[in-house]
């Protein structure tokens, strides 16, 4: 982690902290692969960013035109004021460790209660660990890709794309409800397999689930 | 990774290899977070899948009825055949190692042409390389939920949902475009920032890219 904060813009000009003026209406904390590409969806679109990253080789992916950016730890709460985190309109946050993206998502919910925060999360269980700490926009970094493997798959198997794309949406809505329904019963001071209640919920709620998303998918299947 | 073959059914049952009679009409190679997913989705259609995995830590995701699983590793053809490979119809290639997956795909491609290949991808290097063996569906691992993520800004930033999708499918057919507009200049033998060719095609294209995506960007913004 880079513990020295240096403003760095595109000109290879370098500013001192205080200098910025005109923070970005979104942070984006982390500048890997997810962070790159909702840096470019959100530039096109017109919006200022501003990015925090501490990896020193993400450096040549950051030389571009207009780019804010802070180099840093983007748990480190005096970054992200340096950032602009008290005007910032939204705060994304992907970066690669679970446990600070728990942490970043947590100290932002609790002290900027204007600011809306969107959290890339591990798997199910970091879903549960955001839910707890009060982050609201959750989203799992490789499961709308499994979503467009299965849809491909179903596609190879020979069934239309209109009927594919209807049973990925019967598949979403149902898994989204099957988390919630037994986000009672996690705990977020114990690992699931060690929470009784919830491998309990779970083992007796999947065989329901299995079976309602069978019949609605066959139902799209012979339906439509 | 597990170098012993063993066939395993959710009854505890051990079979030999040999016995396997009825393979899948899919193989899945991985049952992290994306193959776990997928197959959910594919026995929910009615489908039989083989699922393959070295890691003896999937063993209590794969307690589940009707599974067949081969625990090994996927690169390996004899487990491939074991699996049912020549007279599966579809592959999923869903394994963590990078080079594993294009090992595999290279392998399945060449013998297997009637099988359809989907091989899910680091990032877009990972991409230029499953492409250059053949591969031709291919899915980036965090590329979809990146794009969720940006949508999901958009919206929290005011744009109306119908907009922010017009957004993201303009961004998104943008984005293939140009990683084929430079796909020739590729050279799986060079790391990227080797290959003199590949950077000075981008670098030439990044400015028109970004100009044409920011054009239709503010279109859908004015217009919808």
């Amino acid at each position: 982690h880079e513990r020295v904060i240096t403003d760095h813009f595109i000109n290879e000009e370098v500013r001192d902290e205080d200098e910025i003026e005109e923070p970005g209406e979104i942070i984006i904390a982390g500048y890997g692969r997810i962070g790159t590409i909702v840096d470019r969806m959100l530039l096109a679109a017109g919006y200022k960013t501003t990015v925090i990253d501490y990896d020193s080789k993400q450096i040549d992916m950051l030389r571009r035109l207009g780019a804010r950016v802070h180099f840093g730890d983007a748990t480190r709460p005096d970054l992200l004021k340096a950032a602009g985190i008290d005007r910032a309109r939204v705060l994304v946050i992907a970066i690669d460790d679970v446990d600070s993206v728990t942490q970043l998502a947590e100290y932002a919910v609790q002290n900027f209660p204007d600011l809306h925060v969107i959290a890339s999360a591990r798997n199910r269980h970091h879903v549960y660990d955001l839910w707890a700490v009060g982050c609201r926009d959750i989203i799992r970094e490789t499961y709308d890709s499994s979503l467009r493997v299965g849809r491909s798959a179903y596609e190879a198997l020979g069934i239309p794309r209109a009927k594919s794309r209807k049973m990925v949406e019967a598949f979403n809505d149902l898994d989204h409800r099957a988390m919630l329904e037994v986000a009672d019963s996690y705990d977020p001071a114990l690992p699931l397999e060690k929470n009784d209640a919830y491998v309990a919920r779970v083992k007796e709620m999947r065989g329901p689930w299995e079976q309602e998303l069978g019949n609605r998918i066959r139902e799209i299947l012979r339906d439509g």
